[in-house]
């Protein structure tokens, strides 16, 4: 019965992957032994409640496997019928060609970009251990699970697998288990072409424990070595599990099963090899009886002991309960921020400090910290110590210098919940982890990722520390909210506006250097995306429009214009997203599409955001090279960056 | 002496960092004793001839320390005087805060973004591998030099340093010798905190020789260890090399020497712990003599010994030694490339395949390869297997699932000269390298970026593979020139202009699915940026923008509205950077500014590039969602990318 269960797994990964034309029945055919005694034997999941939130997780890292995971889903008796799989792949169905959190119920993660699965997992892992330190008390284990991922070859050659890995083995973390489908082949060919790492002594090194299963379809095997896993308090596991991909295919063994259907003689022919002689899509009853059994029932029966468990332990502790309650649904009573006087001098990333300092005070679930920077993003919780082992009940992470994965742990810590999570690295370094915030995006996490050292102004670093493009990168991504805040005020909001947009991670970028509180700037505006901070007198003749350190300096331009007569209002945007969210009317206000009215947009930073607001006959004045080593004021004239470079310009725009 | 020429070198980056106030002095004076005996003992370079094709090459990874390699190359000869020196981090000086490839003679890479100096030192050596094999014949050994990378503690907590390692440890690239800096400290504090990594177990794992040096000041020690790594023939060599942060300061061995200022009176306390009493800036005669003979000296003789050697080589071998100086130089014969008729369907991924292989036999320097996606990008050339050891005639680099390490690699490549990289990967994937891209564009690097299955259509796969956003992000990356060709035309066009663009790296952006060959498409007109594909009949009312596969759809929908007697243009855009460096004159009549012409942008993409050519009244047909999961025609049609549709909201601009 058990092989029956594994070879359903596989058909219904051939059938559907043929019915659509398109999919890789190769790891659906190599790891469905790993998979279903995973779930039989392990996994506590509970069908009928999918985001039951002590469940093991299960992060499918090998995305492209998803008909693996779907197979599983629809026998474990989730919510996923056989129509839905006879759907895979096709539009607007629960079944897509990769995994999509929130999109299928029993999806613990979007997969499919290799490497980030393992990372999501690691801060899965991380996410349990920081809960049960801060909720579980005497003999109410009230958090207390496993994360399980299955991974490739690609996941493990990728680099957030190192750091990841790296990371985990730091920390200890004992109740993650990773399954490594290890079947010697990638998608161009053998993979002693290309991957020749000793992966077990890779990952020892890192402080995981790693065995091998020789062969991957012995089930008994597989059992044992998760249980061997398992009683492994201390160390993350790495199981390489040995497997023929396409198993039972005539192409066995070889790229060719990889990434396309079989075709119908090679279907049948893999049917046969397992003996499996029914229709397509037809799944005998006894398939299903064992995996109610052995998931479902078993889930089931978990899940109601722990609900007694948690009301036991909510009338023990109801204080710890209710906080709990409250940092997984995020709410949170209103914060009194910190207020600033007109003309006091503060980088952005220090005012930032502030409201984490006021945040972390008021929110128990915020969890994070920088890559290797925390004092000079301004990211440290002051009042506690590093999160390390033995210190668990800290908040301040060292993710150390590996952006890449600490943006993936994050999601991790967010996919996981009962956590906020945030980050911090220097803003050009965002480049290093823009995959990982696409995910974030991608499946609506709340990941607070705070990006100091913004622009020209840091001066000496140079061009290689000078971020240039990365504001066009990130205003460009789908469901990323951006802020770059021109004062203490405007940071104030950003954080507020932040903590407030549930379903979409936020940047937050900032300076190095002081910046003046403005006279009319207002934190309660930054929610607008954008608003009049200086406003005109007398019939409007040119709008200066910009952002963070530039705003500033755009009001300062407007006086000098003002003083000969020309009517200048000044609009800061600190977000673009929350400003082309608001009405047209609201819009209008701001910036009247008067034909007599020009436009001037001024920011330190490759100006292809600003056009949406331009006309062609107005100017965007920033900068399309990379910037340059020399102390900031030298630096700001050469890219022409003083009040008396931007007169000259703008002055050009009133003349025309 | 050897002492006093380490001292020479700490001193000298103390007070250039004082004279400064900003720098990194921790590492010049933990790390001075490795890269001293290593320059004056091995590193083969002449600083009368600091590009000497078959130097040793030298990559400082943690670019940070900076001074560390002006000290040395002041003190070794080469064209950094004392004066440049004083001028550390100053506008426009010698001596950026980070080294920089270009500016200052005698660096072989620009370093600072952490763990891509190890993956360019991959790419010097895999060049020198790959040109050995190639161009060295019985005797004449004209290609034969070590590759040395100096890394920290950061560098090595990247994932692209594990990527890179490992592809180093399968290509047993034995002459390349990395040293690491390993002081216990990271910027946020202890080491044991952040990074607990058995180094030499993980690098071990990937085929690596790798051991330590117990105390970093041992200068025999060093030396020994040096000689043990040259020993070694087939595998790469990580020296892990302990030292102690900041030797000499009273914050010796803590975060504080990290990365500012010692301030005058621990400059004073380190001087006096090196015995050193001389006035700041003053070196000692006997320190440049003791470099000039263990440096320069030896350099130089070295290099008159190969000088000698190619003449000889050059006589035996006339064709061989022509072809190099050619490659070196990048010259190249006319290409004759293929056409391409009317009508004719292909994906641009295939157009583009076509090109490689006329490109591949035309050009013997080009080398290069995909991210294990060589069928899916098209990249194979067909007529050559893959390049390993023992197969080093080939041309095909089989770089894994490593995107971020594989650019970094052709970085490395391009850098050490004589070959032109080219790497591939999906669309979505370019997020994972981008790093290392935007290093190409700062060191002007010709490196070929084949980035394929470039939009929605790509289908099946679903939003994790469907790109939006990226082209908003190479494009506004300075110095890199996007491709999106429209046809197997453009196709050519691009590859002709991709190869003629020597001082920036070139991306193209290509289909996975057929386009027809487009009536008036001409590969000639590329390099123009975007031209007429569509002429109008009458009064100009509309124009039509588009690149890629969308301006076939464009030309439907101009043909449509024709058909209403509207005069409608359509304009291909394979290239907005090359278009716009055109004159005022050509863009104007492409794009005339008409009060009474509409404009219309169409890109399955995010529209921000767009902007810049349309007015506040005009329309940008993007996407800034991400995409769905479906077969391509059903993807298409959900997020407007129909003839009908777009003809709609054309319709709507008419009306207005």
């Amino acid at each position: 019965m058990k092989q029956k269960a594994v070879d359903a797994i596989r058909v219904l990964g051939i059938d559907a992957i043929e019915k659509s034309k398109s999919g890789h029945p190769g790891i659906v055919m190599g790891a469905a032994p790993m998979v279903s005694t995973l779930w039989t034997k392990f996994l506590r999941v509970n069908p009928n409640k999918p985001t039951w939130f002590n469940r093991d997780r299960f992060v499918l890292s090998a995305g492209h496997g998803s008909m693996l995971l779907y197979s599983l889903l629809h026998l474990s008796g989730f919510d996923l019928s056989m129509e839905d799989l006879k759907n895979f792949r096709v539009l607007d169905s629960k079944t897509p060609g990769h995994p999509e959190f929130h999109h299928t119920p029993g999806i613990d993660a979007t997969t499919g970009p290799l490497g980030q699965g393992i990372a999501m997992a690691v801060g899965m892992a991380l996410a349990e251990k920081k809960l049960a330190a801060t909720y579980n008390m005497d003999a109410y284990e009230i958090i207390d699970h496993y994360t399980y991922a299955l991974c490739g070859d690609g996941d493990l050659m990728e680099g957030i697998s190192s750091e990841a890995a790296s990371f985990a083995g730091l920390h200890k973390l004992g109740k993650l288990v990773v399954l490594y489908d290890s079947n010697n082949i990638c998608l161009d060919g053998q993979i002693a072409d290309a991957f020749t790492d000793d992966i077990l002594a890779r990952f020892r090194s890192y402080g995981w424990q790693a065995f091998q299963v020789e062969d991957g379809t012995d089930l008994d095997s597989i059992e044992q070595a998760i249980k061997h896993a398992q009683a492994e308090p201390n160390m993350p596991t790495l199981i390489e599990i040995k497997t023929v991909i396409g198993q039972g295919s005539i192409a066995a063994g070889t790229n060719a099963v990889h990434g396309a259907p079989l075709g119908s003689a090679d279907a049948k022919n893999a049917k046969l090899s397992y003996g499996w002689n029914h229709e397509p899509f037809e799944i005998p009853e006894d398939v299903y009886t064992f995996y109610k059994e052995h998931v479902s029932s078993r889930g089931e029966q978990a899940y109601n002991e722990w609900a007694t468990l948690f009301n036991d332990y909510a009338k023990s502790y109801p204080e710890k309960a209710l906080q709990l309650q409250k940092s997984i649904k995020k709410v949170f009573d209103p914060i009194v921020w910190q207020t600033y006087e007109n003309g006091f001098e503060q980088a952005t990333r220090n005012s930032s400090q502030d409201c984490i300092q006021i945040a972390a005070d008021n929110l128990p679930f915020l969890f994070g910290g920088s890559a290797d920077l925390s004092h000079s993003n301004m990211t440290f919780i002051k009042n506690e110590g590093l999160f390390l082992p033995g210190q668990l009940e800290n908040r301040n992470i060292q993710f150390g210098v590996r952006e890449f994965a600490m943006a993936a742990i994050a999601n991790g810590l967010s996919l996981h919940g009962g956590l906020l999570p945030y980050v911090g690295t220097f803003f050009v370094f965002s480049d290093y982890l823009k995959p990982a915030l696409r995910l974030s995006a991608l499946m609506q996490q709340q990941v607070l990722y705070i990006l100091t050292h913004d622009s020209i102004a840091v001066g000496e670093d140079g061009p290689t520390h000078e971020p240039i493009e990365q504001l066009a990168m990130l205003r460009s991504i789908p469901n990323v909210f951006t802020f770059r805040p021109a004062d203490a005020r405007e940071t104030v909001g950003a954080w507020h506006a932040m903590l407030h947009i549930k379903n979409a991670p936020s940047t937050l970028v900032l300076t190095r250097q002081n910046l003046p509180v403005l006279e009319n700037s207002e934190a309660a505006r930054v929610v607008n995306g954008g608003y009049i901070v200086h406003q005109e007198v007398g019939i409007l003749k040119l709008i200066l429009m910009a952002a963070g350190s530039e705003v500033a300096l755009a009001i300062e331009v407007a006086k000098e214009l003002e003083a000969m007569d020309i009517s200048v209002r000044v609009v800061s945007m600190p977000s673009m997203e929350l400003f082309n969210l608001q009405s047209a009317e609201y819009r209008e206000s701001i910036l009247p599409k008067t034909a007599s009215v020009r436009r001037m947009a001024i920011e330190m930073a490759h100006p292809q955001p600003w056009y949406q607001y331009l006309g062609l006959d107005d100017i965007a004045y920033g900068i399309t090279t990379f910037g340059a080593s020399g102390n900031a004021t030298d630096v700001l004239k050469k890219f022409g960056f003083t009040k008396e470079q931007i007169l000259e310009k703008a002055k050009t725009l009133i003349n025309k």
